[in-house]
């Protein structure tokens, strides 16, 4: 079912199936602006990304939802973070009440917000914008057994394509992707070091602050999960299940199965980016429809996204999380669209062109 | 009277009349709102910097204007241009039908576009959005002789003071210093090369786009012009009335009556920044008003922003002037004071700080 929106569509799709023939629609759209070729920079490139992503001569965003993951992680026993647990619960409830930085954000931005509670270590109440779907009271702690089990994975994935997959068919969609988790960026750290191969020192940064005295101790217990589960050779589910998290899994859901609808994703930070690696080592293609929103201050964050591919819109030292840089990126990303849809053509302002 | 707001202002202000008891509040109340310290990044310091402008506990964009300064170029004779001179003419009257990137992205900005004809190279019919005072059709030729005469740079600086003089008193005032001028780059560059004491060649760039073969002549357009002059002890006011334009004047008059006013100005690209880095060797306290929009393709952006001080807000890749940098630039200082203004408090909404 979700797959009908890309294969059903009647436009312009070359015969391998790829987006080319978008791509040259976008170009010629763009040259045909009054500003000299290639002015509008990133904005020219966003543009043309999501005519192809969208299939159509006038992408839009005509709906925006920020969707904010939230669980919890076994890991925090182990001291990692500067905040204690009860914060993810705490911030949950902040987001219900629209008084996080996500919900400012994204009224700016004029984006719904949906809470998801995959794992939150907590009884949460019903609310309208939030989606119960608790697979466990927080993950296992990964230095002592995997922090997921095969049932506790594939329910975490299928949470993501789940709401995805609820969605009502349209082109116009595009999806913030947050999260919330004390101690996700211990998690995000231990996938970012076996995806990319890189030191744990380098890709473990000081989460939501705590103290260069405390680092190393972070670092070390990454390490010691690092060793017991014994990664190198496992394939991406296998390190997710081992040393990731239940709104980690459920964004890598969410983002394969917005690739397989043909909707546009704008990624987050270090954590939101992790879950973006793992579904792309899972399916390159996904690199198609992902954005990078920014580049986030998290040590470790440049490295993913170079895994990926991705070059980040927006670079403005953010480290918070929740999808508030994904939200800010989405406001370059409409501005983009709105110049190549509204802008004149030299033909029709009666502009020359440059010398011959 | 255009430091009215600032002089009668009832509010604190330390007593060597610094913002620094603002900054104080800033940071309170940054550090009070649910997040970890800091990691807004530079939303934190946008917000901030706005407060100690301002000089007012929630500061706000309740009337965004981009300013549009257009004249021509007498050094377009050189031919230093891709694009020939009549477009300056053509991209106004395109402006006035709204058909404009600078059109599109003020609207999804929320500003005004106002159009000021400081030297355009044509007679233009009266407009609701065009300001007209047309001080001469463009600037004379720099590579022969001064680009304006000493009532003519007079004139234009007056242009830019009288159009801040004309807003009506309110602190909730912002705005994007934007231009169009074919040839505009040359005289930019022109003053680049005096003020940071860097080489032609560091400072001159493609402009709209002329070939690599044509940038050398553009250089040695510009060598010729400072070899003609003699710059290198002469004063702000004298660079820019030898080798500047109308429309850069009066871009640095409208800076230095937004510093007697207290209203924050965000930068454009290369020729905008050329004005503000020539109001700030005027007067160094200008610096405390300016945002820089974004940092532009065009080369010896960059030396002008060092120059002042100044950290871009964006880097997109671009390179069109009219304002577009500093409109984007403004959605994200505006979602920076909605974070400020809006977010919950830890305690309002009985979230854990960290760890003691």
């Amino acid at each position: 079912m979700e797959e009908a929106l890309v294969a059903t569509t009647p436009e312009k799709v070359a015969p391998n199936g790829s987006s080319c023939d978008w791509k040259t629609i976008a170009k010629e759209r763009l040259d045909s602006l009054t500003k000299p070729v290639g002015s509008l920079g990133r904005l020219e490139e966003i543009a043309a990304r999501m005519v192809c992503i969208q299939q159509r001569e006038q992408p839009r965003c005509e709906r925006k939802i920020a969707y904010v993951l939230a669980a919890d992680h076994g890991v925090t026993e182990e001291k990692v973070s500067a905040y204690p647990k009860a914060v993810t619960e705490q911030m949950v409830r902040n987001f219900l009440a629209n008084g996080a930085a996500i919900n400012v954000l994204a009224r700016r931005a004029g984006a719904e917000v949906v809470v998801v509670d995959v794992g939150v270590d907590a009884d949460l109440e019903a609310h309208p914008q939030l989606v119960q779907k608790k697979i466990r009271r927080g993950t296992r702690n990964m230095t002592v057994e995997p922090a997921m089990s095969e049932a506790e994975i594939d329910a975490a994935l299928d949470v993501g394509r789940s709401l995805l997959r609820e969605l009502p068919l349209s082109k116009g969609q595009i999806i913030a992707v947050g999260e919330m988790g004390i101690g996700n960026t211990t998690a995000a750290a231990a996938i970012t070091a076996v995806l990319t191969g890189r030191s744990v020192k380098e890709v473990t940064g000081l989460g939501t602050g705590i103290s260069s005295e405390m680092l190393p101790h972070k670092q070390r217990v990454i390490e010691r999960a690092l060793r017991l589960h014994v990664l190198s050779s496992a394939g991406p589910l296998e390190i997710l299940r081992k040393v990731g998290g239940l709104e980690i899994a459920a964004m890598t859901g969410m983002i394969l199965a917005a690739r397989d609808r043909g909707i546009a994703v704008v990624m987050d930070g270090f954590i939101s980016t992790a879950a973006a690696a793992l579904a792309y080592a899972i399916d390159p293609t996904v690199a198609a429809i992902i954005f990078a929103g920014h580049l986030s201050r998290e040590r470790g964050h440049h490295l993913l996204l170079d895994y990926i591919g991705l070059d980040p819109i927006l670079d403005l030292g953010m480290r918070l999380g929740e999808g508030t840089g994904a939200v800010l990126a989405m406001m370059v990303i409409e501005a983009a669209l709105a110049v190549f849809n509204e802008m004149a053509t030299f033909s029709s302002a009666g502009v020359s062109g440059p010398h011959a």
